[in-house]
């Protein structure tokens, strides 16, 4: 198997850091992987890898059969994806954005072009929730999912349990790097929506148009109303939920009052967490860091894993 | 993909009633796979299936490629487990005391006849958990094990907070059918045992000789323990934990007092959580129903559904 890696950003570089250090150890795994190419607008990260700033190089590269596309966005990284899978290479993506947007287009091109398009990094970071929906539970009929999707905001709204008001909770999460310098994505709900989005499609096999979900971030809370729920025993979470009543599919993204007695209360920090309710296995849990170079890169991996096994 | 699945009881029952009910809407998944024969001691289960009392005709029919063992025990299953093998056909169990004892020679006689063996609901029951840790976290470098593995004892010590004594909670998870007439594998921890015995073994690679592990069970537990656990905001959970301290790999089950802020303390009743920590993501929990007939029915359906792959 032969990769071409574009966008070495801390996720890109753990990538490739771990798949090259680990090689030896993990050789019934990664061992026949091989890293031919990386690109990024800058070289700092190449770690001695044959290097290039223009990612066509890649995509015109006849030995690459997988790209793995890591830059983010739906600028770039939309025609990157479009014409991976049109030169029938197969892709491996963490860009939730991209696939709650365009998903639709690209599983179907993946299909057209006889190639796989793996995302197991877009939804929890480290934590397996993809394929285990995929390839473990996928027999249930699903009734609903609920996530914590985004750390930033889990983050947030657990610092302002602890008594911080929400800007300078949000300015908190900003020193310390779980949010970024504009943080209007995570905190308006907007990463939720595209993460319960790719679920409920996995789930229910409807992407949703993206301007049906309703989405209420969590910029609008006050320390007064945490303080509220507090003194009620619930705990306010920023889940996004996807609903099939047998018919129509439902998503919303609202912060929620949630009970002491339920595990979503437990689930704080930058931790992420997602719960689905199928009719034959019940309700199960997936709980891990949703963030972090290391722990989503090593989703990435599994998805190169997975294409290398032929999955 | 044909195959024979041994042992019509709960699990199997379900097994088979699944991938019928199921075939239509799943098409894409389990749409190929077809069952050839069903055998138990009795034919009460077999749902119209070709039926037979003697497993050996399931062994000895050519046609059928992949067998499901879900009658459980070290007899018979070892006999039928290692047959399938030798005959060059897959096999998927669910079988913990038999991997955790003769696994060894179980996966080596897998890859000596270059056929699968498959067994996500050995521990878990409708949680997946093996495939992440084999296809998704593989990659880490685990440092710890601990999970909650056996809903008897889970539900008795929930029973046991909330007042009763340990026979009396004994007697009531026996009522509604959660504890069997003889729980001894439950209660003295031969189960939890056998379980994290094989999430250690996927891990790092080593089987522990069963001997080797220290087993405390939940039966020397009195309602007194319970109370001055709970007094002190603290809760017991029957634990099974796995430690590799870069050397030696050791393995434990006894009751643990958990801590309220750990979530294992919210994991109650007949719910099992696995937590697993790797170096590179972290704290990963995997939570859900870890018993059932429905449950564990979709972890068998999805190791033939991998098996069909060619997974």
């Amino acid at each position: 198997m032969k990769l071409g890696v574009i966008g070495l950003g801390t996720v890109g570089m753990n990538v490739i850091k771990i798949l090259t250090e680990e090689k030896d150890r993990r050789n019934k795994e990664i061992g026949d992987i091989e890293i031919l190419k990386v690109c990024d607008i800058k070289s700092d990260n190449s770690m001695g890898y044959d290097f290039t700033d223009n990612y066509k190089e890649i995509l015109d590269d006849p030995r690459i059969d997988t790209v793995v596309e890591l830059i983010g966005g739906v600028g770039a990284a939309y025609d990157i994806s479009k014409s991976t899978l049109n030169s029938k290479k197969n892709l491996v993506t963490a860009n939730k954005h991209l696939l709650a947007l365009h998903g639709k287009e690209l599983f179907s091109l993946a299909e057209k072009n006889n190639v796989k398009l793996q995302y197991e990094a877009s939804v929890g970071g480290g934590i397996p929730v993809i394929s285990p929906i995929k390839e473990n539970l996928f027999v249930n009929n699903f009734k609903n999912i609920r996530g914590i999707l985004n750390g930033t905001c889990n983050y947030i709204l657990t610092k302002m349990e602890e008594g911080m008001s929400y800007s300078k909770a949000l300015e908190d999460a900003q020193l310390k790097g779980y949010a970024e310098a504009d943080p209007t994505f995570d905190v308006k709900g907007v990463d939720t929506a595209h993460k319960i989005s790719i679920l409920a499609h996995l789930a229910w096999g409807e992407l949703k148009e993206f301007s049906e979900i309703s989405i209420v971030g969590i910029d609008g809370l006050t320390k007064n109303d945490i303080e509220i729920a507090k003194s009620n025993g619930l705990r306010y979470k920023l889940l996004g939920e996807a609903n099939f009543d047998g018919c129509e599919l439902s998503i919303r993204v609202a912060p929620v009052a949630v009970k002491k007695d339920e595990l979503l209360y437990s689930v704080n920090g930058v931790y992420n967490a997602v719960e689905l309710d199928g009719n034959y296995t019940g309700k199960t849990i997936f709980y891990g860091e949703g963030a972090g170079g290391n722990a989503t890169a090593t989703a990435v991996i599994s998805d190169i894993y997975k294409i290398n096994l032929g999955g």
